[in-house]
Parts: structure tokens; sequence; C-alpha cells
């Protein structure tokens, strides 16, 4: 098992476990060999389309295959736990896609599973491998922009593709908990993960009352120990497609990186031409359609990379750690959200909250939604 | 008097003064027939430089000037009151520039001294002449965008020309209230003047600690009673020159309009050429200069309504009120950085403040700066 | 008739004269008295809408007005020398839309009639007066570029609004004819007018094919006395609305200078809203909407520039002249494209060659169109 | 030989060879294990800097190494016929930079020697390989913009790194030569190589007349046999760094590429950062840094192809064969610009023509240089 690709199982069949098949099979390092997924037919769809040897619906029958290394969970939030304990316990690498669980207990039980069962786990955020907003940190980090005080993150689309997203039981909350968790990452890891010192949120729900209690357009204001200001924005309501991009602001400079429209070709069509870009609305008119998209967003690197830390060649760069940092840091989002004043860290729940976003629901000081 | 143009007298020597004469004096309504400005020599330099006739070191003085009709106040914010009392007393009308006062008590003396002297107090907001806002203004409200749900305004660039700003007993506080008090009066008026509900800004001092108390980096997140976000974003800490961007969200579309490096002519030169756009640091290398700078941010516009209205063939559209609402935006701003929660308005700042610095400097509940 | 605004006669009812008449009505220099247009009932619903107070069908009637002091020709390119001898002979400035006219004969002609009567002839070149490309014109004449090499202008769309733009015994040529007079007008007047030398182009019919014989597609190299080199880019066939553009190269620099995707408010919109830009196909989904369209061309600036020449305050910035030098220009263009080299000036076209672009359509030494 | 890494000998220790070395270490199929350059100590310094194992002096020598299985080029293109004639013969695959050979005959002898010896001739056009530029010609071969009917290119930088470019004798030409190659492939590329029926060039030295003779600013138009246009500009005389973009228009829409600015990150930067772009002048002030550059321009790809060509997983798809229509064009090109006249093609220089530019330089129908 030490030599040739590292052989990877899926869990999950829509949306997400797509990009990680074919980022996985963008490089070298590893393959699919397995995909699981409880809906009858999806899983053996999902094999087909994407070239993957053998199909399972009880990803516990999956874990039984003795040459899989890797796990990947491309499953809603609220099984992202009891998944990492069963694949720590296979003996087998975990890849938990973001956000890491629904609470910080499972969080907690998450990487000490893994680390009794001696495996990696690893938080699935692809910002710490996007190559334009490296680009970003290695200037950061030499010096270009003097002593920054300000990082912003900002990731808007129009609602996720995969139906659990707008059930608050399976996903515990909305645009700050789905995207916001990539913003709070990114800032942290961009100013080499010093302490989070505050978290203060803005929430509302604007375009998908009919379909979802949570959040569909979130405002996060960051305070970092060393006095740093994170403006992480986010957004399940902005129309025209997908848009990410970063600023980072200091004594001495700053830089803007725009994922979407920035890289795009901007193109006008009257026909369209079959695919612009993640969760555009058409490919006809004028469109700003990406060059491939999956490279620019970084997966395809963060997977090689995660099977060369199964290797042992590399260590870690995006840990359980980090997400559990980052359940916390929803937790107090939320909780300020609700309560209308920053929240200082560590902050601790209300015992007996299973999901981040009923402390703004049921927020105690503060009326809640507009 | 009541036809030529309209004369007006200018208090003020320094960076604002000179814009707004030069912005007279792209229209056909208005000119500046006298300056007034203190220091010595500083009035007639000016007056010589832009073609004013006559010049006076006490403004008092030039209020007994008979055909004067208006006066521009271009004077530190400490003197904004008084200054307003003495022309209303004249009978002369108003325009003075943002912000209106130091207090809440006396913007409201200065709206009713104008009231009781028959004179019209315009506040000088130029965002509500800015022809490429305009155009986003006519969109939305051509409901391009269907319903609104977030307005943002960012003013950034690396701090005031004059050295009055950086005293707050003349300024009364710092990007916030220097920049904030357009971002805040962009979404307000964008919005139709809703009721504003609350606000929550974040502050901190990174670049000029030096010379200054004040905030130099302000994130100041608004909540309108019809449920609209805000979000306004300034800084006196942003280097590489001028920025002033407007991005507005609904649930049919979106707008993104910068002012700068948007309708910038992209240029790289090895010699330079006098000027490329304010606060600009230099004009070799790369660098963004702007065209018809005053135009494009609608001050001649600004002024010429002015004069229109002072002859009674428009209404103004921006006034003393909307000042006031202002300042006790920035009071409740400044006050929900120092107790680090969302402050709801209307709201009373505790008697004897008579800065709004003060509140986040003497903030009671919260650690205070970074 | 000296003081007070100018009186102008407008001869045209289409697209241009609308621009004209809404670009005067900015301005406080001039006022539209008049308007006549042969097709009747044209220049009645244009003056209701437009609020002139006198219609003509025969424009040789308005020149009878005596307080008419200025004419502006909008009418089909055959019709402009004709139209000028008989404004001129009734003592009347005028300013005639580009091209000056169908034949180099013509042109002079028309100067001669302006001169014998002693009026002005403008030649109607916005581009003269367009506010973000007298920025690069003054960046380039303070040294900021060097010694400038290249100067390239490029205006595109999908085709003219006037359906004789599409009948070459009225329009003389195609895109070159009518957007490529811009490019080579820019050029020239970019780079103070020095001697041009030579003109080579590539034309071609791709989209309209169906309802005319010009070129719908122009490629223009030219190459001016003291070694510097031009490239004018021009189609009628360009979707997504209309394109204008310039781009300056020296030896210590250089500027791009985009009037419309530049300038922009890059907007999405599910309903639209009415009005995006000149020749935009629509205004939902994507666009690239412009603010103050008329003032970024330069069309209230150069009628006002016209209006103060008429009263003798200003010299006129673009002549007759210029116009002729066009026309030659134009000529020596199709002959290039015809006989596939480049033309070096001064060039006399054939004898009896009325339209330009029977040089190309008979060029007799390369075979023609594509 | 035919499992592990392709092993691959470079000949050539400067910029060229630097960037296909790092790029072939991107991939995985390749590993460069010698390096041949005859200036003493340079191969030794470059293989120490790049890892590595083998240096020579004599690239005959590498030549006998029984394990390399591809020999790249990047040396003087006045030497690049003679060496791949010893390639081939030693029963290597080359990889041979742009532009192919001095000559056609040369050419001619190249694809001869490499068919003879039954190794693959790879022309090193990376434009094939560029990703933007790919989805541009992904959305055109899907019919986004119906019928394409005019393609640009353009790249512009001030000047080569290598002393040689300024030597005629090595180089063979300048600016058109050095990268009119790449626009010319380019759009014989990006329209599936259909036959080009004409070229047509303006050339000029403006800024390096000191130290070379040959045109630093090219302007190209190509037409090919189905009608469609390509304009193709190159500079060695463009200041503020590097800059590749390409245009694409068609009947029905049409799209743009910048890969420099337009990718880049907006930066400004008062302390610089090591580096920011090919050919930036700076780090410091504001600049468009690129990110993942070589990645950007394809080498990597284009050099992982060639690898996977010689395991015989692929077939090229750039061939000696377009690099010896590209000799043809560019002699052509020089030509017209000689004679001031379109050249069809197919073209045969007169007898005894050894460089492309002398076409140019002694142009007998025409006065060159401005």
């Amino acid at each position: 098992m030490a030599d040739g690709r590292v052989k990877v199982g899926m869990i999950g069949s829509q949306f997400q476990a797509d990009i990680q098949v074919t980022s996985y099979h963008m490089g070298y390092e590893a393959e699919v060999v397995a995909v699981a997924s409880p809906t009858p037919g999806n899983a053996a769809e999902f094999a087909k389309k994407l070239k993957i040897p053998r199909v399972f619906t009880d990803y516990r029958e999956m874990l039984k295959e003795r040459d899989i290394e890797v796990v990947s969970i491309c499953a809603p939030n609220s099984l992202h736990a009891q998944m990492t304990k069963d694949i720590a316990a296979a003996g087998k690498h975990i890849i938990c896609e973001k956000p890491l669980a629904m609470t910080i207990a499972e969080g907690e039980e998450m990487i000490d599973a893994a680390k009794r069962h001696g495996v990696l786990l690893m938080y699935g955020e692809e910002l710490f491998f996007t190559p334009k907003y490296l680009k970003a940190k290695e200037m950061a980090d030499a010096g270009a922009f003097g002593k920054v005080h300000l990082v912003k993150q900002s990731e808007k689309h129009f609602g996720p593709h995969s139906p659990w997203f707008w059930d608050i039981n399976r996903s515990g909350g909305g645009a700050l908990m789905d995207l916001g968790c990539h913003g709070i990452a990114f800032c942290y890891w961009f100013l080499g993960r010093p302490k989070l010192k505050s978290v203060y949120c803005q929430l509302g729900t604007y375009v998908h009352a009919d379909k979802t209690k949570p959040d569909d357009e979130s405002l996060c204001i960051l305070e970092f120990e060393n006095g740093v200001m994170g403006l992480v924005e986010n957004s399940w309501a902005r129309r025209g497609g997908m848009d990410d991009r970063i600023e980072v602001f200091g004594s001495e400079g700053l830089t803007y990186a725009n994922l979407h429209m920035g890289n795009a070709l901007p193109t006008f069509s009257e026909r369209g031409y079959g695919y612009a870009v993640e969760k555009a609305p058409t490919t006809t008119g004028w469109m700003y359609p990406a060059f491939e998209e999956l490279w620019n967003y970084g997966t395809p690197q963060e997977l090689a990379h995660l099977a060369r830390c199964a290797r042992g060649k590399e260590s870690l760069q995006s840990t359980g750690e980090d997400g559990l940092m980052l359940m916390r840091a929803l937790y107090a989002g939320y909780a300020s959200a609700g309560e209308g004043r920053k929240i200082t860290l560590p902050y601790q729940p209300p015992s007996g909250v299973k999901r981040p976003i009923d402390l703004w629901l049921n927020g105690p000081a503060y009326p809640k939604k507009p």
C-alpha cells in the first residue's frame, strides 16, 4: 500500500463529491476506487459517470475495503461526526468537508477519534490552497503590505445545490455556516493563526424565506488577538453566479484578489456554450466564464496534499483543530447576531444547543430577523 | 439680486475650499466673490490663485457684504455651529461641509437657526450628486435589482490633508466621523431615507497612532427599519491613493460602481505627469489617474443645485436634517464601538459628551483599542 | 443676437439629431429652436419629444429664420455638401456630422463656401472633447509616456441605427467610413496633427452581407510623418453593445482608456431597467450600463464649444480642414484595401469615383472581399 | 526506459531554459537529467540552482547519454537547425523553442531529419496550452461566438532578457520574429489551422535603436483562406511589465482573455516583495503581480504533453510543420513591411536571404524605417 497511488473511498454523490472526485483525478497522487451513497442508484450512477469501480449504499461496508487509505466525507453536516468516528475506527485517514460538525463537542470527539486511531483528520478548506490567494499570502509574508490590519474575504452566490442545506437539522445554519466558515478560516490562516478575540455578525433572510429559516445574507466582523480586523461577507442571495474575492490592507500596502470576475474571460454569446462558472444562471448574454475552475479553487492541490500527507511526505496544512476553531467561531457568530453584541472567545454555547443557528433564531436579548 | 449668477462667500482656504470654489466655477449658476480665512495671508493667497475678488480674515466681516447670497463653510467641524448661526442671522443661505457639527444639540440649533431666519441650510453630501452612483440608484428605483437588501459604500485613503482633522477637539473623531458620514448618508439616501434601526462599528488605530488618537480604520454595519443592511467601510490607512466605491444587492440583481480604479485610465509612466488623482502618492510607475475628478464626484452638480435652490428653482436634496440624522448615527456608531454591541436608534449620548469619539475612547463595557 | 443663448436649427430627426439636441440642452450656451426633416411628420414628432418650438420639412425654409445662428447637419453623408453650401449662403455657422462628405471635391467646396460667407464650419468630431481621452492627451502632452510611437482607437458595435447607412449611395462606405473616421481623426489629433504618411486597411463583410455591400469590419494601420503608428479598429459586427477605447504607447509609458466597459457599472438584473448603454441588446442578465453617457462621449462639451466659437470666445478645435484630411485618409484607406498595399498620401482617387468604398469593391489589383 | 519519468537533456542555461526546467519539474511525466551550455561555468551554475545532475559544455557530448529520451533546445535561433539534426541523429525526441529556425530551408531540413530518424519534433508554442486561451477556444468550438471572423493576439514587453536577441545574425529579426511567431501561431491554431492567405506588417524601431537594428514594434494583419482576419500586435517597447492578451469576435458573440492585467492581483506596496511578473520593472508602487505564472502560461502542460507523446500516449499538438508554417509567415511578414503591400502565400523569399528581417531592412519598394 506504500507505493502507487493513494486509494480513496468517497462518501457522497452530490455536488461536492463530484468536485472532489474530479479533483483527485486531476493529480497523480490519488485515485478514487469506491463510492458510497445511501439513496438507491445514486452511487451507481455517480460511479459510472466518474469511472469509479466499486459502489456501496452503506459507507460502513466500504470501510471494510482493505486497500482504501483515505475516505472523503461529502455528506450533510449532521453526519460528519459519526462518519469520522467510523472511518477512524477502520484505520483510514479522513478528509471532512466544511464545516466540521454540528456542535463543538462533536468536533472534539472527531479530533479525539482520529488521534486515538492514529489517522489523519484533514479539514476540507480549499482556500488554504487557492493559488491566487497563496500569492497574496506570499506577498504579505514577504512584508509587501507592512503590518496587515484588515483582511477581507467574501463568497456569494444564489444558494447551494443540494437540498439538505436548506434543512437546519442537517446543516445547522445558513450562509454564515456554509460560507462564513471559509471566510473566517481564510482570515485566520492568512494572518498565521492568531487567537480570535471576538466575533460580531449581522444576519438576515431576504430571498429564500419561502424555503428556509436560515440566514441567506451574513456580515461578520472578526477581531484577532494582535488587533487585526477581519471582514467576512457571505450570501446565498447574490444573483449572476459565484463570487469569491479577498482584500488585504496593511500599513505599507494592499492587494485585491478576485477569483471570479477577476480571472474570467468577459464573454458575450447569443447562443451559449455549455458551462460558464459554478452557479452561473446561463451562458447567453454577457457572462464571466471561468477557466480551469477547480485548479483555480485549489481543490486538486488540496487533495494531492492530503495524499502526500497520507504517505508521510508532508504535514497537514488544514487540520481538525482548524475545523474546531471554526465551530467555536460559528457558534460565537450566531450568538452575536442573536444578542446584538460582539461575542468574545473562548465562547461556550448554552448547554443543549445542537445547531449554531439556534443562537440567532432564539436570540434572547435582541429582536431577531428583519 | 434675483438675476445673474448667485454670489457666494467662502469660509476656508484649504483643501475642501479649493474643491468647492473650483466646482462653483465649473458651472454657470454661481460665482465665488469673497473668501474668509483667519490665518493671515491664507485668504489672500487662495483668492489670488482662484481669482476671487474680495478677501477677509474675519468671516463675520464677509457676512456684511450685501450681494452675497450663499456662504460655504469649509472649516473645522467644531466651528460649524457658530458659523451657521451667524450666517443665518445675516440672512444668507448656507452650505455646511460634512459632518454637520460636533454634537446633536449643535445640529439642532443649526437647523433651527436656518428655519428662523428663512434661509436654506444645505448639508454638503456630494454622494447624492455623484453621477455614477445616481445611475445605480436610477436602476434600483426602476426595479432592476428587485428588493434591495444590502447596500455598501466604502471610502478609503491615507488620511486627510488639513492638520485639524488629527485634533479630536476640532474634528470630533477619525475615519468614521470624516468618511463614515458619507457612507451612512449614502445608504440612507439610496434606500429612500428609511428609518435607521441600529448601528454597529468596529474601529482601530493602526497607522497614524503617532499623530492621532482617533480611529484610522472603521467597519460599520447598519440596519434599517425595512430590514435592509448597510455596510460602510472607511480608512485613513489605505495606501495608493483615494478609493470610493459602492455595491448594491437585491433579490433580482446587483451592481458594482467603482469611482476610482473603475473609471481610471490604468497608466504607467517613467516620468510622471503632474496629477493623477486625489491623494495619489506619485504619478510614476503604474497608477490609476482620474479624469474630470470633481465632475465625477458630483461637487459641481451639488453646488449648481444649491444655486438653483437659492433661486427657488429646485428644492434641497441634501438638508440639515440629513446631517442631523448622521450626527445621531455617528454618536451611535462610536458608542457601539465602545460598548461592543449594536446601538439602536433613537440614541441619546450621555450628557456632557462633546465629541462622538469619546464614546469609543472611554467605552465603558469593552476593552477599547487593539 | 449677440447675447443670450445661441439659437440653433437642426437638420435631421434621427439618432444623431437626438443626441445633438439633448447635448445642446445640457449646457447653457445654446438652444435648439427649430428642426427640419423631409419625411412628413418626423420633424413634428421629434420637436414634440424634445420641446423644439419650430418645425420644417424643408431645411431651406428653416434657413430663412433670422435668429438662427448655427445649423447642425445630422443627415445622410450624401447631403452634407449641398446643405453646407446652402447654410453658408444663409450666413449661418455650420456643424456637419462626420464624415464630412462623399468626395474630396465636395469637402473642398464646403470649406470654400464657409470661407466665402464668413461662417464657421465645424467638423463634428466629439472624440476631441471626450473627457477620458482628454486626460490621456493631457498626460501625453506632459511627457508622461516619453515619445509616443503607437496610438490606438477602436469603436465597435453591431451596426448603425438609421437605414441610410446601409445604402452606399448615401453613406459612401461601411464601418471604415462610419467609424474609422473617428479613429483616424483621434490619432491625428492626439499626436498634434502630424502629416499622415500612409494608410493600410483590411476590410471584410461578415455579418450583414444580407443587407449591405459595405465593410462591417475594418482594421486600419496609419503611418505619420514623424514615424508614429496608428491602429484603428472598427466593427459593425460586434455583439453586446457599444465599445469605444484607446491605447497609447511611448518610450516611457502607456495608458489605456476604455470608455464603455471601463467606466461602466457591471450589473446583473433579472428584470431589466430601461436603458443600459448605446446599442446594448438588452438590460437583463449581466450588462455594462453607462452613466451620463453623452457627457462621457463629450457631445455637450463639443456643442458648447461651438456656441462659444459662434460668439468669438473660442477658436474652433475641429474644423472643416480636419474633415477634409479625413476624406483623403478614407479614400486612401479604401484604395489600400482594394489594392492590398499601403497608400501614401497625398492620394488622388481616380477621377469619377464618387464613393470611397468603390475603391475597395472594384479594387484592381487584389481579390476583394473574403 | 519505457517506464518511469521521461529523461530530458536541456541545451541552454538562460531565461527560457530556466522556464522549461522549472516547468518540467512541476509535473510528474519528465525530469531534466542533464544540461549543456557552451560558456564555461554557465551549465554548472544552472545545474546547481535547478538540481540537474549532469553538466556538459558541448551538447553533442550530452547526446551520447543513453537514457536521455528528449532534448530541449533553448538556444539562439541560428543554432536550431544544426542542433535538431544532431539530436535526431542521436535518436532522441526534440522540442525546439520558437521560432523554428532562421530560414525556411532549415525548417524543412529539421522536419526531414526528425522523420528520417523516427523521432518527434515538437515546436515549442505554449499558447496552444495556455489554460485561459483554451477556454476561449473551447467556447468558440462550441459555437458560442457563431462564425468567428476576427482573432487578435498581442504580446508586449520591454525587450528580451538574453543578449543574443539583439543580434540579428543570431535572432533573424526583432519583435515580429520573437513575439509575432506566437500570435500568428495562435490565430492559426485557434481557427483550426486554415490556410494562411496573406500577411501584412507595419514595423518600426522606436526605443531600442541604440542597441538594435530590428523592429521593436510590430502590427500584423493576417487573412485566412476562410476569410477570417487575424490581428497580431507585438512590442519590445512596452513599459510596465509583460502583457499577453487575446480577443475573439464572431457573428454571435465575443470574448476577451487577458493573461496579465486580467488575472493579476492589483497590488500596492511601499516595500516590494521579491517578484511580481515576468519583466516587471519593480515591485513597489502599484503593480499587477501574477500568480502561478508558468502554469498560467501553459509551459508545464506543454512539456507534460511532450513527455506523454514520447511514450506514445498522445499525439503532438504543436509540430515542426506548425513551426515551418510560421517561418513562411514571418518571411512574408517582413517582406510585406519592406514592400508596403500584403504578401500572399505561398511566398518564396528571394534566394540568398538568410534572415527574415533583411526583407524589411532592404525592402525594395518602400522607404523603410520611420
